[in-house]
């Protein structure tokens, strides 16, 4: 296998995108960000990687606190409308059913997985703003369960992938079970 | 649609799974990690969470140097397998090709993408060290380059979904194309 070397700018994994909610000048607002990741287990905390001059990033930094919404596929086309047009220009809020849950973080109702998070660090890099916030509530819809937990296929969540083309992509057919196929390696028997 | 809250400490989102590769105790080391993401364009950088007593995050602290090595699907055993033990109790090393590139972080051969980054802060919250790394060097296998790009179809990486149960997934058809399908939406035109 010859391995060739690439320009290190090119993101090449396929990102699952979220619907970011926060409230902006007064207003309900939403982004899609394709940069996050789950960070703590307990007390549950996820990250968002937001760029610095990004609207809702100053809803975030004002108010301390932020939504993560993640869409269903029957959603691409609202989903990817909040990533590529900003807050300042027009009120994206008009497209979804906001809910506000237990606290003043505005939510997307037709999103089947919510949470509420609340800001408790934010780590600065060249071009982002990396907001860790604190999972303090989570809402599923109720068809969407399956044995108290949400069930991730009902739900349909897609990726971004950015090589070699932007598209969207829907998860495929199970592969194997994770935290076990592995077990057969293990010198340990 | 009624919601439901949930246990907030349940990760429901399709995570990405790649392979973390540092020097530890002067060997190369292994480890999957699905809690990373892009945090920075230019230059380029990544974050993952380490969970605080994993054998991989003190060679990633003694060196400030590791990889992160992305399995396509034929990997997944292997992969699943550096998941699930530590480098502590068995030498991961042995099951891949290592190689080093221009550097001294270890790097597995056998994924058909690396990146091999310098280590730019660490991040602590309760249970885990957030590693940002600057991405230095880039590699792909020559037959899954198109034009100057990784190809993710063709390296077909996968994904790993924790509710209803654990598994791991590929990706799935072309859904929509992205940057593009949301413009319909947009009040200017």
């Amino acid at each position: 296998m010859t391995k060739v070397e690439i320009n290190p700018r090119i993101t090449a994994y396929p990102m699952p995108v979220v619907i970011v909610g926060a409230t902006v000048d007064g207003k309900p607002n939403f982004m899609a960000v394709a940069w996050f990741t789950k960070v703590n287990s307990n007390p549950p905390m996820m990250l968002i990687a937001v760029g610095k001059k990004q609207y809702t990033g100053e809803g975030i930094k004002a108010n301390k606190t932020f939504s993560i919404n993640l869409p269903g596929k029957n959603l691409v086309v609202e989903t990817d409308y909040v990533g590529i047009v900003s807050g300042r220009k027009e009120d994206k809020s008009r497209i979804f059913d906001v809910f506000y849950g237990d606290g003043t973080t505005p939510m997307i109702k037709e999103c089947p997985l919510n949470y509420e998070l609340k800001l408790v660090d934010t780590v600065e890099v060249p071009g982002s703003n990396l907001f860790i916030g604190e999972i303090i509530n989570a809402y599923v819809d109720q068809e969407k369960i399956q044995g108290h937990q949400p069930d991730l296929l009902a739900i349909e969540p897609f990726m971004l992938v950015e090589t070699p083309a932007n598209h969207y992509y829907p998860l495929g057919s199970q592969l194997a079970d994770a935290f076990k196929v592995g077990k057969a390696l293990s010198t340990e028997k």
